[in-house]
């Protein structure tokens, strides 16, 4: 009788984050200031940010310990299982062995409650009363809620208007655990008011929240901003995800041939992959590769250039793969993948061709999500699913060449709150999107000129 | 560092089902024939019922074996966690202990998967290559959906036509499940046609969908039926939750002074309790207390009397604490509660005075539910909420008379599909219902005259 999950104890969960920038034999570029195009200084991250995640963010140590109390709340969800996927591998009649790591179980439903509480947590210890985020479909802010309540912090999320409305229980869900929730462009803030005098019916954007969320928060003392992917320090939170899966292939007496993950702002997959880092580094030969939407493809289509992090232009410059900040991505499902930048750390990996990147359509992910809920129960949220498609295909390989490769995917999040893209799979009326150039061009000729030095 | 999660490893899951038959002293009162008013035979139920379940359902071995395939897939989210709220003990201030078993972690979200799989097994084994089944809310369809695609067979769900449309999530999981779905009252039995000819509006009933799914069962040689809760079979499933609870207890040190669980047909509590009744008949001080809404008070304001299982008085006769089979609960959102009877079993264990019962109100239950996601991240479905209400006030108790007694409490499940309840709580729009006694006392002039022997 085989495992069907490779189960650790609380005793065995993590104590430490591990830092990706250590083991890097070709230091990153860094942000820039967008007005000098300086290297940006801890000084010039303060109003948003807690002294703590701005030295994590530029830290330079293997290891970061984790804090005994945020330990503790970490207990309540981790360590996630490994599940071996017998049933899945048995449908697609591979010899290839499949093993995912589940995030989903978390009360958040997703990853994002990893770095969420370590962000309250380093907020609250610095004294700060109240958080402010955007949030588009809402799985950010509604794990951010859950953070924040646990630590006794306020939190304001600045919803895309369009999402407030057409997803009202991710809405609830973050009103559950406390947070205060407003559609954006709001009355509440300058940038807010400023849109909506030029158009009253604007939808809202990812980048216009931003931009509330952030001004709410540089203009209040007590308040701070927090961000769920994309940074440093929020992919080093996350590495207890690849921390655990290690340990657990361990104990199932495997290695990883192949890596898979989503990619949307780098987050989830980044804290999968880079602890096997070191090993690949070292020479060991696994494939890591990264699955994004072929509507939205940084690291398969994109520049390698500095960009805004947000859509108006208001963010630090990142060095990092884009389709251009102005770009904005068709409406895909997958709402997390919808971004039109990249993780620096997840570019810099890429760059140096530590990771390689593919591109999925989107009914063919929806295919692959629907496959796995009948064979291993779990429905999975639209943006793993994009992981699980490429799984499946090299599984399928597999299968064609006799080959026993073992493949480890991220199974990020579940799709309860997704239903409806599945009722349009289901039903045959989900749109594919294909790469859009003509877009994309457009978008790159807004990207700022920066000299390289 | 206390532990948070009593966790078991896979092979710690228990291999057999305990059968509380075994224990009773006073025999229950069998179930009678509704036509001759005698005790049911194995004979009158193989129409419905594959044979294996029958026997189960008489059965008076204290342990049944679970099929090795059937621990198989028990595995994929088994064993369940047992917690320790130490945050909700805090927000309470109590120095009571509370540990909840968690049941929502399975890919269906709750525990009705349990059985499930094992009704989906034992058809299989038999031939049986479809199912049929009703369902309300859709939590026992979609479980079903889940346990059929595990064992390829196929499965038509009549979803009661109001929660049709205004759940269509339910639906849809299903779907993705391969289920197929019908409005009820339909067009494709005699029942559901009966019922339209009268209205074409009808908005369907839990009553009307059993017709269908009965009849449907009944004139198809290769389709069976099957039931999510009150049997004695379905109740005998769900002992896996109870005997890990136990021995999680153990591990943990301790021993419940108190076990709460909601009740609507009585599965899941029947599931946490069984194993704790042999105990109890010895003499272990332990109080077991069941939480029913105050809507639908089946055991605090039912009568002990022979009565129909479902609305229409198509089913055989069971021994229980009932408001009247043609009693229409009010529209609590705790939907899986909504019933007018109880499960023999848990009705004579009633009786016999080894576990007691308390109602509570709907806004009671949002208030437990709302402070414990705020406290331990789970949201909890509206079903368990009422058990966590009771087990809050026997905390709160404890605060006042300092007393450090040991809770557990059943969470049968999350309650991501329940979200506009939690809106309705937080926006203080949700209505409380009082126990509606003339309409339970009309109903229970409908309940049929059975000669007491």
């Amino acid at each position: 009788m085989d495992l069907v999950k490779i189960e650790l104890s609380e005793k065995e969960m993590p104590t430490r984050w591990y830092n990706v920038l250590s083991d890097m034999r070709v230091p990153m570029s860094p942000p820039l200031h967008p007005g000098t195009l300086q290297p940006l200084g801890p000084a010039d991250l303060a109003p948003l940010f807690p002294m703590a995640l701005i030295m994590q963010e530029v830290s330079q140590d293997r290891y970061i310990d984790i804090p005994e109390e945020l330990q503790q709340i970490y207990r309540m969800w981790r360590p996630s299982p490994l599940f071996r996927a017998h049933r899945l591998e048995k449908a697609l009649d591979t010899p290839a062995k499949i093993y995912y790591k589940y995030e989903g179980g978390s009360p958040a439903g997703s990853h994002k409650l990893n770095t969420a509480v370590a962000q309250a947590f380093y907020n609250k210890q610095e004294g700060i009363t109240k958080l402010t985020t955007e949030t588009g479909a809402g799985q950010w802010g509604s794990a951010l809620a859950l953070g924040c309540q646990f630590f006794g912090i306020e939190l304001k999320v600045y919803m895309v208007k369009v999402s407030y409305h057409q997803k009202p229980y991710r809405r609830i869900l973050m009103e559950t655990w406390g947070a205060q929730v407003t559609a954006s462009p709001s009355q509440d803030t300058n940038a807010g008011r400023q849109v909506l005098a030029q158009n009253p019916e604007n939808p809202g954007s990812l980048g216009t929240a931003i931009s509330e969320a952030v001004e709410d928060a540089a203009t209040h003392d007590d308040t701070h901003y927090s961000l769920g992917s994309v940074l440093n320090h929020v992919l080093l939170h996350q590495t207890v995800i690849g921390q655990e899966a290690k340990l657990q292939m361990e104990k199932a007496g495997d290695y990883p041939d192949i890596i898979v993950g989503c990619i949307g702002g780098g987050s989830n997959f980044a804290g999968l992959l880079m602890p096997f880092i070191p090993d690949k580094v070292k020479g060991k030969n696994v494939r890591i590769v990264c699955a994004e939407p072929e509507a939205c493809p940084s690291l398969t289509k994109g520049l390698y250039r500095y960009d805004f992090g947000d859509t108006i232009g208001l963010t630090p410059l990142l060095k990092m793969y884009t389709l251009g900040h102005t770009f904005t991505p068709p409406r895909i499902h997958a709402g997390g993948l919808r971004y039109h930048g990249m993780a620096p750390i997840i570019c810099h990996l890429y760059d140096q061709k530590l990771i390689e990147a593919t591109a999925v359509h989107q009914n063919a992910t929806f295919e692959a999500a629907v496959s796995f809920a009948r064979s291993e129960g779990i429905v999975p949220a639209p943006e793993p699913a994009h992981a699980l498609r490429v799984a499946m295909d090299e599984a399928l390989k597999c299968r064609e060449s006799g080959e026993k490769k073992t493949i480890l995917v991220g199974l990020s999040g579940h799709g309860h709150f997704d239903l409806g893209a599945y009722d349009e799979y289901l039903s045959g009326n989900l749109p594919d999107y294909s790469y859009p150039r003509e877009l994309v061009e457009e978008a790159l000729t807004h990207v700022p000129q920066v000299p390289e030095k």
